[in-house]
């Protein structure tokens, strides 16, 4: 979340009275808009946009490649379709011309704002991630689709460490922590290539991105590939996976960190984060608020939640700011999602400590896909 | 502001933070969703939407001609065109069958929502207000158009009044404050018999409402030939005015109060409230956060403006929301606006102290219209 330096239809006062420690921003839309040099002019990213604590920008590289294909096959993260050569009919796209083109040295692509035509290296994307002033930054990569073939995936990857070196090389602020993204498709020899190259360099974390894969075993089999290998001292990061199931998996598997926009967007569609006691709970683990039978319930969404939401609105007050599609709706629902979403990450955390990790996943995931 | 129970944009919790004392709702859009007795079974108003300070809500009249009338014609209230007889070609109305129907008794009209009928009488509008539980609530007037002729309106006066006998009998709270409306149009015979008949009721209050004429100046005309004449011990309210001009034209005729949901509007159009001394001060009093100027501005909106956002944003951050369609923006530009709207009648409230009123309404309206 944190998507244009901003968290949506939150104040960063709020989201510190939530207790949020961390956001990630997207360098791709702060370089378009409003550009690096102004995020600069106006103090950086934290005092632009108010705020203090820790900010991660990722590369750029996700957006340039995947808004791109996105306007061509209308496809996301997982079970996604981004460039690639293999699944390409012969001679070119299929619809259009490509906003995107990789070549070895970096990507070009045009902007989904005007159509004009820019392109990202390894040395400008940790340049433009210096400008900007985040604490913890990526390292530039490829992020293949889970359809690309095995030749294109691993001619990718060799592509991704050759700029992993070059990222690595380039300037950064003392205060900024570089993390090295793993990549190599739902392919465990690429896989395990890549575990073997990137930790023998100096990076201060590490990110598993790209392709998990076409399906959740997929997803788990990537991390089972990859997070036993990684040196212990170091922080692990899961790129843009969030949802409740995910987190599960991915701290079951040795994951420290997520990010993701799908609790403020959920909040935005009146989807409520609640734990598995509740009646009514979708297969996203919340509760939909939209549904009729929201419409005369005087309980706040969760009465042992501790959030301003929980503990000043009923549910009937949500259900009605929705049916009116008031502001409102999305800010409350956010500020109860991003609480219940920590009070989660505690739950778990004290759950690991005493043994019962996995009595917590099972009660937490029935009925959840 | 606070149309449907929610100010715009912002949470109460914010309003508080801003100092705001008041708000008001609007019955009729409370009525229809989610409805009196849900609203009740809520807690009523200021349960519901956790807002303990004081709560108008209006009669639900002036939508009920409104927005039937609009549908048809498109038109607001200061010039605009109400449903009424004298303005009707022959025969009926001019697109399709009207929304809304008047007779002595009451009024009926059609929801906006799925179209279904309703009627509010004198009885019926005080019995919801109630319902609703409100601290400040009006009397069931009929609103007449700027182009209603001399005629209707008269006759329109005369359902007022008898409709005003019948809220004064219509059971309310011991805590509800009942506030009789002048109407008459823009004829000083008719507003002169309003204010005679008015005045000799035992309201709580008075608002002055209803057409203000077409222009500025038949507007300033109604307030001189009205406050003069009410009772100097009740408050007087200014019902659906608040543009700041007005603002100062009013409090030097004698109103009290204000309602209008243009500084929250204003906000979401990236128009932010400044004092005489701002360069680029557009003719509303304001700047414009969208203009290109304001693309590297790395002030706050106003130096002096004690407010959150004022104390902790650049001009430039706001114009950069507002080009990325950024809820935050209108939230920020919100509690400035707000913030500003309360500075400006506390100075007002100075200046009449300290006899230099007429010094601070000729600085701030210059080049205002």
């Amino acid at each position: 979340m944190g998507t244009r330096a901003t968290v949506k239809a939150l104040t960063p006062l709020q989201l510190a009275q939530i207790g949020v420690q961390g956001l990630l921003a997207n360098t791709y839309h702060l370089y378009l808009r409003p550009g690096a040099e102004e995020v600069r002019a106006m103090g950086g990213l934290h005092t632009m946009m108010n705020w203090h604590r820790p900010i991660m920008t990722d590369s750029g590289g996700f957006q340039a490649f995947s808004l791109g294909a996105a306007k061509e096959h209308g496809v996301g993260k997982l079970g996604g379709v981004f460039p690639h050569k293999d699944a390409e009919p012969p001679g070119g796209h299929r619809s259009g011309e490509s906003l995107v083109k990789v070549d070895n040295d970096g990507v070009t692509f045009r902007s989904y704002i005007d159509g004009s035509t820019h392109r990202f290296t390894p040395e400008s994307s940790i340049a433009i991630q210096r400008t900007l002033g985040a604490d913890l930054i990526l390292a530039f990569d490829e992020c293949t689709s889970p359809l690309a073939g095995y030749d294109y995936t691993a001619e990718s990857l060799e592509r991704t460490h050759q700029w992993a070196l070059r990222c690595l090389e380039s300037p950064r602020d003392p205060h900024q922590s570089l993390y090295g993204i793993l990549q190599g498709g739902a392919y465990p020899d690429l896989r395990r290539q890549a575990v073997d190259f990137m930790t023998k360099l100096p990076w201060d974390a590490m990110a598993i991105g790209g392709s998990l894969g076409e399906t959740k075993e997929d997803f788990h089999q990537v991390l089972d590939w990859t997070v036993p290998h990684l040196p212990p001292h170091l922080p692990r990061h899961l790129l843009g996976i969030g949802q409740m199931v995910d987190i599960f998996e991915g701290v079951e598997r040795g994951i420290d960190t997520f990010d993701c926009v799908i609790p403020t967007r959920f909040a935005r569609t009146a989807n409520v984060m609640v734990g598995p006691e509740f009646s009514h709970r979708t297969r996203r683990g919340t509760l939909n608020l939209k549904q009729a039978r929201y419409r005369n319930d005087h309980s706040p969404i969760d009465p042992r939640c501790p959030c301003y939401t929980c503990t000043n609105f009923h549910r009937a007050y949500l259900h009605f700011l929705f049916a009116s599609k008031e502001i409102l709706a999305g800010t409350l629902c956010s500020i109860h999602n991003l609480t219940a979403l920590l009070s989660l990450t505690r739950e778990i955390r004290s759950a690991l400590e005493q043994g019962r990790f996995q009595a917590l996943k099972e009660s937490y995931l029935s009925g959840v896909d």
